[in-house]
């Protein structure tokens, strides 16, 4: 059918005449249209047209429908990210001598690795520039749960951000409007226009963002599964492959982890119970999983920055720099450096709390098969901890906690996972969400990996 | 590569969870942009919403690039003409007895058969409420020659239309802001986002403004070759036959006919000068392919209106109403009733005049093999006489007469066309632009068929 296609709409031309004038947006509209690859130069111009406002959004919404069906080459993808990068500042680390460092994630259901990863790496030695967002649909965000922390400020100048890293070695704030406004703005057009899950959109964005914190060493947690916004391995292959390639073409290490998300990465998800759980992670006691993909992600960090030989290296340090407090420390350095109560990460009393909670109990007896980790999200949604529009307030306190992890054996009566609501109301509608996001099996269910690929840089 | 991306795609969805609203514009924009198939309820709620304003540009934008990259069926081609069709009024032309009949051409070089076919098809009895367009780029328009006529009005409120048409049983004016205004801001969206050359979109395009004059009757002249919009027959038959499909869909009788469009029709070229034509041509002394051409389409309309049996009766009634003096009379009278100054229908010097005129001549001795329409469109450009943008004023007395036809033979220096300029600067653009336009041969080139297929209902 596309042949087809090819070939009636190749021979409907208006004329016939050679095409002189590069810069004409329709005519780069028209040249992606035709599959044909698109130019750094046309990429440049219709990315600063429309950061400018002179390329209106139509054009860029015709545009980015032609990239979805058309695709772009590598190279193309490339001056996309570079054009949407320097639409915008990017901030100026060159002055801390560490290397800089950050991790990424596509996003899932009780991810707070970053929480983790961003003073554990410090404690090792390299600086962790971290620009983070929101929790927008089932995925939770990074800036909403240290919000939890009372004080904690996530809107930091530039030098307040540099200060926060030359002193703790990592800072974790928001997007600010100076960097990457092209993103910003595109974001919220392909949301609108049914283009989000292109995957050089999805580079482009990914990179600018990340590239923009002023770094050179980049670990992407490509998620797969239910959870994940890509649902199979080859979708979050084809992803990570693109991610490593561009960021290479850029001049910048990138390292890509292929990671599942089936069931809830932790015990906990919901913006204080999450920081509870990180507080208790950096001290020694974070559940298995969670820790696994933390130290994961943070050795091929170390790895790709020079700093450990191996993945075994690293994680030798990184267990050093976790049995030795020197990651908590750097912890609390944080959450002081960027206004937060630190007293709440020893006393958790002082985080938001929920009027009510009640336990969720396993109907029959077995082993866990299944923890759907979409309907937990969608619980936490229900609770209010998430946002299904981005001008939604969250309630810090809700969510859930003390998940049960897929292949534990329960016995009926058991705790399966303990709901915290802010009303009866509330507390029901996350109960009948969740009645059925627990599967039980006879047999243990047979294991799957947490970590399933790396794409080295 | 697009079954690869399908893949892709599909694997990338925000949620499992079924749809369950169908009218969120960006779902339908997905839908589309998957490939399925619309509803047609679907695609009038969008259109209603675009209409209104409920729905912006830049979705409407990312639709249109997702229907030229993946089609629409006949069904949906006719909910989407249907849709654009009741965004406004419909003519009523229920009082009038006869049959109302319509020709629609997609626009060629030289090609004035409005003009001979509407008063031809009155004086066979039957009413052809012609609302027509201007012309734009290469493509002359109707209205802009008849506007060299001093006084002609191509703005009647709908009674005046009515009134003309009871009593000239022809009337030709132009687009009112009551009539598919869908089509009126879409096309405008549609130019600045390369989504013009899609068949579903040119077919709704084209249907739903002929369809709101009220017609049961409707004959398209599909051209192809180099001075058209279609460059191949076989992409004008993919129009023509869609064209006349989503007609029946909508119950009316649609007949298309595939003609060449590679040498200008007839002897001239530019909007007086093409008046003049037409006279003649009303007169009995019109050049063999435009009285071929215009004959062949009226032909069809009255077979598809049941006043003629067959190609042969129906030709004989239009030989006899030329002949009569009947087609010319009906002429007359529209251009009277239209406020059109009937007697530089008989005095030529009443039109607008070009200030120089100045002639072309054979460079060499032999037959003509080409007249190179797309080059002549262009030379009306330079003249003055056309528009690149759509608010261009015209000259209506400058363009090219007197050309010669292919398949002539021609002696060195003999005329090959008379240029009708403003000025000496616009002169010589034209003389340049010319300079290639001609082709000769050593032998006579072999006859191109004119009609090359027809289409039936």
């Amino acid at each position: 059918m596309k042949d087809e296609h090819g070939t009636i709409n190749s021979g409907m031309k208006n004329s016939s005449e050679p095409r002189r004038e590069p810069f004409i947006p329709q005519w780069i509209i028209e040249k992606k249209r035709d599959g044909l690859p698109l130019a750094a130069e046309e990429i440049e111009f219709f990315i600063a047209g429309y950061t400018a406002g002179t390329i209106p959004d139509y054009q860029m919404a015709a545009m980015a429908m032609a990239v979805y069906l058309r695709d772009m080459t590598p190279a193309e993808t490339a001056a996309l990210t570079a054009a949407m990068l320097h639409s915008g500042d990017v901030v100026d680390t060159s002055a801390l001598a560490a290397p800089r460092v950050d991790k990424h994630s596509t996003g899932g259901i009780g991810d707070k690795t970053s929480l983790i990863l961003a003073p554990l790496l410090a404690a090792c030695g390299v600086v962790v520039p971290m620009i983070s967002g929101r929790g927008l649909g089932i995925t939770g965000g990074t800036l909403d749960k240290l919000e939890a922390i009372p004080g904690y400020r996530t809107r930091l100048t530039e030098s307040e951000f540099l200060d926060a890293l030359r002193e703790a070695g990592c800072a974790i704030i928001g997007q600010t409007d100076r960097l990457a406004p092209a993103d910003r703005k595109l974001y919220a057009l392909r949301d609108v226009t049914a283009t989000v899950p292109s995957i050089p959109l999805i580079t482009a964005s990914i990179l600018c963002k990340k590239l923009a914190e002023g770094i050179d060493h980049l670990v992407l947690d490509v998620k797969f599964g239910r959870g994940a916004f890509m649902k199979t391995r080859a979708d979050a292959r084809r992803l990570a492959e693109s991610l490593v390639r561009v960021g290479r073409d850029m001049g910048k290490r990138v390292t890509a982890l292929l990671t599942a998300m089936n069931q809830p990465l932790g015990r906990s998800a919901g913006n204080a119970l999450e920081v509870i759980e990180c507080c208790e992670a950096l001290r020694g006691r974070g559940p298995d999983d969670l820790m696994e993909l933390t130290l994961e992600l943070s050795a091929a960090a170390l790895v790709s920055c020079g700093r450990a030989p191996d993945t075994a290296a690293a994680r030798a340090q990184l267990a050093a720099a976790l049995d030795s407090g020197a990651a908590w420390e750097k912890f609390r350095a944080m959450v002081t450096r960027q206004g937060g109560d630190v007293a709440a990460l020893d006393d958790y009393a002082r985080l938001p709390v929920a009027a009510r909670r009640a336990p969720l109990t396993a109907p029959r007896a077995g082993f866990v098969a299944e923890v759907n980790a979409e309907k937990i999200g969608r619980a936490v949604i229900l609770l209010g901890g998430g946002r299904q529009r981005t001008d939604d307030r969250v309630d810090p306190a809700v969510g859930v906690a003390d998940l049960v992890k897929v292949g534990a054996p329960v016995a009926r009566g058991q705790t399966l996972a303990v709901i915290h609501a802010a009303d009866e109301t509330r507390l029901a509608a996350a109960k009948a969400m969740l009645a059925d996001a627990f599967v039980f099996s006879a047999e243990p269910p047979a294991p799957e990996p947490l970590i399933a690929e790396r794409i080295l840089p």
